[in-house]
């Protein structure tokens, strides 16, 4: 792994590793944000997954975690959206191809050479975290719009691999949204029953695990009807018995400015239940 | 003013407005922060000033201050570094033009025209914002790099106007520093006599005004040895026997998680100065 930035902030360090992936074959960026408590043991990890045409860098810039993860003495992970690189197939809209990888392990050409998002957050990066850094073995994941369907998808896919899962404005069902219809016809082909494992409302009809879900929503998020529908994700947990906390913010748009104001909360309960 | 953004953030609103500067001639933006505290009744307002390149959007989406904005119940205002536009004078480099107008008002063609930065921060905009906004007229002033100038210059030139100045990694000596040569032969013209008037260390020698100095800054920053120059800044205050806390930060470079790490401290004094 190559340091390619180390800055200081809120008495850790804020820094963006550059490695190969051989789950993705190909190069990735990974940012770690490692809290002053680092330097003295071993510390619990939160991964956070981004949005569409989001890169490692839209969370580290934008969301104020590291103020509350130096606060609770969390390492932070927040990872790119894709693999990438002129090897890597693309498409020029924004939500397919580079930048649009939806946390899935692709099965159709000529995605499935690369794109193994599911596999690579799920395996590779924490043995490469938990081997690199002074991280213990207590996971928790989280992450927003496209990343908030991955952190709910990879936590209900591996019981017992996360003590956390939370997430702000998922895709809750993206079997019945046209992002994720779009994205899953290409990457999963059009057999509709392999798209069930990637569907966090499919998901929990067979969870085996009672892993709460925290999920945040701005009511004024301007994909809330089209793309996101969390009623779909409170119907689901009503069914299944799982529990839900589910929060809608009046005002609240999809943008960073409501993820920063609840990352607080978020991380605070993460901390909690990775400590506990 | 047209509301160009409307954001919730933190149980307040960021938002940014257009309007027509008649001081710059040319159309600007300026992002306003109204914290939840401003449905019931007027608040102080900090005014930021940001560093070369920057516009209004850098300190709203970096920064991180919102969170302390609410806590403290401050008005924060953001403004653009130059005047802007088709017809507004330029140069190719990052350090002269748009995006560095140094918060002096010019002299010399062709910028004279457009870049009354200073006159605009001192004068026309708090007329506007005290009109427009609930806020009252207890003002204080902050901003980073050329911005920390900016603040520490117009602050010492315009005593009782501000009830507060505080500076990230300012320019504490632009007519001894490269930065602030170029931009003030440009601006200014040769005779440095005219210079003074644009430079903290000059005019704590002659200021009618003891306004506490709060200035953090890192100690990796790259720019600390030949744009920065603190030590200067303690030489004057000293001479001046001119209240100063300068504090020096191991590890922090010269980016906004520098920023971020420290705004909530200097939002927090802030508001002390401005509400005591």
């Amino acid at each position: 792994m190559e340091r390619i930035e180390h800055r200081a902030c809120f008495g850790g360090w804020q820094d963006v590793y550059r490695h190969h992936s051989s789950v993705l074959d190909c190069a990735t960026n990974v940012a770690v944000y490692l809290p002053p408590q680092a330097r003295q043991g071993r510390l619990p990890v939160l991964y956070w997954l981004s949005g569409l045409t989001c890169t490692e860098q839209n969370f580290i810039t934008k969301a104020g975690a590291q103020r509350y993860a130096a606060e609770h003495g969390v390492i932070v992970v927040a990872l790119d959206t894709s693999p990438r690189g002129e090897g890597v197939a693309d498409d020029p809209a924004y939500d397919l191809g580079q930048g649009a990888g939806f946390y899935l392990n692709a099965t159709e050409p000529p995605w499935a050479a690369h794109y193994r998002m599911r596999d690579y957050v799920a395996d590779e990066l924490p043995a490469l975290i938990e081997a690199n850094f002074p991280a213990t073995d207590a996971r928790g994941i989280s992450g927003h719009s496209m990343g908030g369907h991955g952190a709910l998808t990879i936590a209900l896919a591996h019981p017992g691999r996360y003590r956390s899962v939370s997430a702000f404005s998922p895709i809750v069902a993206p079997a019945q949204v046209p992002w994720g219809e779009k994205a899953f016809a290409a990457y999963l082909g059009h057999d509709r029953a392999a798209w069930r494992c990637h569907d966090a409302t499919e998901l929990l009809r067979t969870a085996r695990e009672r892993l709460p879900l925290l999920v945040d929503q701005g009511e004024a998020d301007e994909f809330l009807a089209t793309q996101l529908r969390p009623e779909l994700l409170r119907e689901a947990c009503t069914r299944a018995n799982h529990p839900l906390t589910l929060r809608l913010h009046p005002g609240y748009d999809h943008s960073y400015y409501f993820v920063a104001s609840f990352i607080g909360e978020h991380i605070a309960w993460h901390a909690r239940a990775m400590k506990g």
